[in-house]
């Protein structure tokens, strides 16, 4: 009784005649057309999600669908049955992937809506035409500036520092009494004094551009963009790792390194490397020079701050951990040896504690959990863990020392996201062979961050690797085998691997894993506990930082790290971070927007009581002792 | 119908007796009891003056003498014919001369009444105990200290810097939570905010003293007066030679060698380094240490300030004659390298014109100028000519370059005012000898300031030189030749002075001399004429800086250099300068007073019209073209 039917590939512009009873997938292989079936077409991976624009077909399965997926005509190619004439269309797999794709170094940043740089931003650019002194009329050289400046641009006593005042009598005589002032105005409600910033002998034409940069101070990663203050316009985005990391890849390495005897200085030392070679780079990319930048706004962890500014942080590692300051004062970049011009302002955000830093104070701001009226965690996890819940109304913070895990140390083959690191795996759950796909392509070096999620979900749902992360090295398949760290899963042998060796995750890997998701876990339980509000209220998950950029959301939810919800209440946002610190560059109200921000944030001490240290270790299971928080996991795993 | 009579020299404990008709000055020869007669007996110096406590005599002449004088019962001994029994007191030789005898730095500073650092110092030490950090209360090191001080002193939201912001973390935990604040606290009108200053991790007792320095950079010499804040004595005054003199004696050489291409710097250097040998000896003398030193006040001549800051000069040598800024913004220690606490503050008082500095508003100040009620001239003659006119209503103020003659500079045989100078002369009118006084006794190796004044007035009251100031060279006496450079008078022979060598004052030298005093001399007039207020309403004439620690007030109004008013009307203060520095130092208050009298001065240049000039060109002569300006020199010149 089999009939042919007509299935056309829109987008591709192919058709193919296929009888009843096979799959779209067959039809789409017959037909030419290529969709990842990453999971061996065993419908668990969601990845051949097409879209059916016309004809007659039977589902499966629809795991990994949301009903509105299937409202809007999805359904899993591999699942799906052929009864009659279809019209296909395959989304591009970005899309069906449900990863953040965006390389922000490339995206282009939204200008604020109504950004007025007369209005909003402090520093100015004033052309004056100063009267010279004559016998008659003898005022002082700094006198006839401030004069000019009332008249000007109604700036009342300006102050100047001793380097500027050193030089203003030559410029002034130079240009010929024409000359251009940059000035700093803070805010009015902010009791300081407005500020001659420098003064050139000419006349600059009203569009030439007004530098200032944010800088975020990542654990891993240093971050700059250099900004138009006039239009509000970032002209580049460059981000480097933090040079500090031949000294220690996380906060704690690091501190401990600041803190010997011969070490001071050598920390700070490095990340101004890091930033001064940044803001250079922004600037060639810009052509602009670095002493046009009247302005900077800087972002980081507490302990990136700290380092920054050189203040020991030793008693930020040891009970009861305690910084030297959350609210640093504004100094001038000569200060602090920051390359661009020696007067510019440089603006460090608030922290709110220790571990919760400059970094969420400006991720708050920016990704809009503090204007929000919807219950909303917001997290950064880089190769820290902070997190925010809460609302307009009230916010609640913690930070949990997840490890870095997650960016790939601390793992045997672990490795950063770059160029040969596996970034997915699949696992065929008959003959356990896993399916991986590699950045850049290529054969692979190791496994970065996403990776690690990846293969420990599949290894999970695949039966290798029980709830308790134990491997079950009675499988039949050469890929599971007994090494030097126990039990081990082979991801690739030596002759699937770039460098001729195994690559393999072991059971004290995968053990790592699961401290670090549980502690992040537990961040959240413990969070939501402080305040009385249960994780399910909540509405919207936020996801700042590095970490968030090429994780997949299910996987993250598979191994429990993220809470069981769907994906569509998962947002990824970027660099928080640089975001809120880009935004407090351009606008004062910004800047006193996360300053109130750190005011109402209150942050939880996790290790203050057990509550913490209970939640974490109900979460060292995959997905969780109490399956109910995961209850998606637990009916894929009853598919399975 | 010779009698003799019975007189007896109170003070000496002596008496003699003697006949009717001898002198006071015979009979005290003959008693054996010292009066000085430089003048020869001729009864024009006035140095013999005794006081008749009884007895009967006849006066020959009171030249010299006040009617208070005669009044109180004085009489010149030389001029004085015994008629009977008398009893005579001979008063101190100092009090005779008046002239300025006190060395300012021996001399007991008068702590400002009513001085109580609670109420007019900013520099506040505050003894904190700070509650020690725990896991249920992490506030920062920062908002602790800033807690405490609020608790404490009720100081409220201090600054601080980075530097100290590096420190604070270790020093509380090296002090236990018992810290020591130094904190500075600007007025409530200023609108600055309190600033903490220093930390220590102890306690320290009330009574350890708070130290602050005054310093008053003059072209010549530099001064620092160590004082302790708390109780506002001054610990050690101590004084020396301004080293950028090696680079030219006045400011417009200075200004010269600054401009030069590869000089930048060197003249800041040498005068930081001035002031720190001086505050360094001033520590070790007061047993203070250099960093505990957390405020200094400076005052100098606008050029001195502008070299100090490293701030060009040179458009203050050149019309329009301007200066960068008469107002400096406070700065800190380690901003100008002067070695105190790095983090003390720097306040540089206010100037008002390129040549009216901070050395004048303090004087101001200091002298009470600006507070009486009396028409006054206040001047500050250092190797410049500055001076205010007017009371505590109005003050109008001018500068005239009257050159370094006065100290000794430009003059052949001039030299400063140290051992082996010849202070003081006089010439005896028959043979034109002359009676020297050599500083520290001695044969004499030149003429200083005062020296050169009294020379000049004795030659022109002894009639070898004219008014014009010609010598004549017609008189028979060795001591008055044709040498290289025209008429010269010789004040020592080779074999009278201690390097074997001629001193003497040549034509050229009373030409110079002629200058600087019509240049100061027309300065007044200048001013008297510019507000209408005639000279001769002059009530008093207060005195400050160098020029008046030693001269004569009679010769100088003999050559026409001070105005020709009674003795009692000239006050000395000494260096104003350095005390009103010393003022501000201790008192918020007088600190705002001293900006408030550089608003209220009006300031006069004198080179934007011809009334200078005339002024000074009819000031070219001895005592001045104008004689009636001069009535007692007249007098003078008229007895001889």
């Amino acid at each position: 009784m089999s009939r042919t039917h007509t299935i056309e590939f829109k987008s591709a512009g192919l058709q193919v005649e296929v009888p009843t009873g096979l799959t779209l997938t067959e039809a789409a292989n017959l037909a030419g057309v290529t969709i990842n079936h990453p999971c061996g077409g065993q419908g668990r991976c969601g990845r051949c999600a097409v879209k059916i624009l016309e004809g007659k077909f039977r589902r499966r399965s629809s795991l990994r669908l949301t009903s509105q997926d299937i409202e809007a005509g999805f359904t899993l190619a591999c699942q799906s049955i052929i009864e009659g004439d279809m019209r296909v269309s395959v989304p591009p797999q970005e899309k069906v992937e449900r990863r953040l794709v965006t390389d922000l170094t490339a995206r282009k940043v939204k200008i604020p809506e109504g950004y007025d740089h007369q209005v909003d931003q402090t520093i100015k650019r004033v052309n004056l035409t100063i009267e010279p002194p004559t016998m008659e009329e003898q005022t002082d050289d700094w006198s006839r500036i401030k004069r000019a400046l009332r008249k000007a641009a109604n700036i009342e006593d300006p102050q100047i520092s001793l380097p500027l005042l050193q030089q203003i009598g030559t410029i002034l005589r130079e240009g010929g009494w024409e000359v251009s002032a940059i000035v700093e105005i803070p805010p009015e409600n902010s009791g300081e004094a407005p500020r001659l910033v420098a003064l050139y002998p000419i006349h600059f034409p009203d569009d030439k551009p007004l530098w200032g940069c944010a800088i975020d101070i990542g654990t891993t990663t240093v971050s700059v963009w250099l900004t138009n203050l006039i239009t509000g316009q970032v002209h580049a985005q460059v981000a480097e790792y933090n040079q500090q990391i031949q000294h220690g890849e996380d906060v704690i390495s690091r501190i401990i390194y600041d803190s010997k005897d011969h070490n001071e200085g050598v920390l700070q030392g490095l990340v101004l490397k890091s930033i001064n070679q940044l803001i250079d780079r922004a600037c060639k990319r810009a052509k602009a020079k670095p002493d046009e930048i009247f302005k900077a706004t800087v972002v980081g962890n507490t302990i990136m701050m700290h380092l920054l500014l050189n203040i020991p942080a030793s008693s930020i590692r040891l009970s009861p951990f305690i910084t030297t300051a959350t609210h640093i004062p504004t100094l001038k970049a000569s200060e602090l040896n920051i390359l661009i011009h020696p007067e510019a302002s440089i603006q460090i955000l608030p922290c709110i504690a220790s571990y919760v830093g400059a970094d969420i104070t400006a991720g708050a701001f920016s990704s809009g959990i503090a204007e929000t009226e919807k219950n909303t965690l917001f997290m950064d996890i880089g190769t820290n863990g902070e997190m925010v819940l809460g609302s307009k109304d009230w916010m609640v913070t913690c930070a949990c020392s997840a490890g870095p895990a997650f960016e790939g140390a601390g793992v045997i083959d672990g490795m950063r996201a770059t160029k040969g690191a596996i970034e997915e795996v699949w696992i065929n759950t008959e003959n356990f062979e896993p399916n991986i796909r590699v950045i850049g392509g290529g054969k692979p070096r190791g496994l970065c961050g996403s990776g690690l999620i990846s293969l420990l979900a599949e290894l999970f749902l695949a039966g290798i690797v029980d709830k308790s992360g134990n491997i079950n090295t009675s499988l039949d398949t050469p890929r599971v085998r007994t090494g030097p760290h126990e039990g081990e899963y082979v991801v690739a042998f030596a002759d699937e691997s770039s460098h001729g060796k195994d690559i393999v995750i072991t059971h004290v890997d995968i053990d790592n894993l699961l401290r670090a998701k549980a502690a992040i876990f537990a961040g959240y339980v413990v969070l939501a506990e402080s305040v009385g509000v249960p994780l399910e209220t909540v509405e919207q998950v936020l996801i700042g930082g590095s970490f968030g950029q090429y994780i997949n959301v299910e996987k993250a939810i598979e191994i429990g790290l993220l809470p069981d919800m769907p994906w569509e209440n998962f947002h990824f946002l970027g660099n928080t971070a640089v975001m809120g610190a880009y935004n407090a560059l351009l606008s004062w109200k910004s800047s006193q927007k996360i300053d109130q921000i750190a005011k109402q944030m209150t942050y939880i001490e996790l290790s203050a009581d057990n509550t913490f240290y209970e939640a974490f270790m109900s979460a060292l299971f995959l997905p969780h002792t109490d399956l109910s928080l995961f209850p998606r996991v637990a009916e894929m795993k009853a598919e399975k």
